[in-house]
């Protein structure tokens, strides 16, 4: 992967329109926010990402978006290990909130200690990716996820958009 | 797939020993049953399923298996159209119950109402998947599902087990 493809890709998604984002990508590790903005690229899951790199923001971001449900993301990748605020409390305030506990939260970090797992299960959520550290083998895992979550998983509309 | 070594694969888990089932899978269709046992041994994500065809059967083998850690499936893919008790109320009483709602939930049905899957999504289900009509798009689906869930996916384990 060419970092200036990846840098191109990057600053075009951070500069694009919110209400069309989805995914939310919230990581602090710039290499690995080039990988999966790659890969989400390379296989047309979505070019609509936005990056957000510490968990304030990422809260900032997300109870904003909360405010109108076209820009609710279909997915919200999170890391644990983030500065301001870490991805445990941002995964708690996400799930606690019935504006936006419906959306899929998956999990994605170095971290396989049984206690954040343990943790992050008891908060919902609703999957749990260990970052493998291998470039081969992370680039499959990304594209992995990103397929099952973007082409097969169903979410919900909000409420809003309800037939019943 | 001929349904002589469907049939033998189903009967051959069915008979197995709850302590190693790894998946857990509730569907009242024989032939959705034996497509989804073809495919995970076809692809070694693993043999050790344990089937049930109604929800009453369901409830009593997951609040019998929280009864000792080691028997906990990985997963439980979850029909929503069920005998006896439906699949919204199977996923309510695994999500509320401090035993088993760190066990991931994966909604495999026919419906994509949407007040099913915002109903699936509130209750804590971890991913809701719609059946394809298209044979091949199915096995494809439970391919991808799957693999996603046994072999990506981490979960926790009993709290029993950490070192924390």
């Amino acid at each position: 992967m060419g970092e200036e493809i990846a840098g191109v890709q990057w600053a075009g998604v951070r500069g694009m329109s919110e209400q069309a984002v989805e995914l939310l990508l919230i990581e602090d590790n710039t290499a690995d926010v080039e990988l999966t903005l790659h890969v989400f690229r390379k296989h047309n899951f979505t070019n609509h990402i936005h990056v957000v790199c510490d968990g304030a923001e990422a809260l900032e971001w997300i109870f904003g978006a909360a405010r109108d449900v076209a820009r609710i993301p279909k997915l919200i990748l999170l890391d644990l290990k983030l500065p301001k605020v870490n991805g445990l409390e941002v995964l708690a305030r996400i799930k606690s909130d019935p504006r936006t506990k419906r959306i899929p939260v998956v999990v994605l970090t170095s971290s396989r200690e049984d206690q954040d797992l343990f943790l992050c299960y008891e908060l919902g959520v609703n999957s749990y990716i260990v970052k493998p550290v291998d470039f081969g083998q992370f680039t499959e895992a990304v594209r992995q996820l990103g397929m099952y979550w973007l082409l097969l998983n169903e979410r919900p509309h909000g409420p809003e958009q309800s037939d019943h």
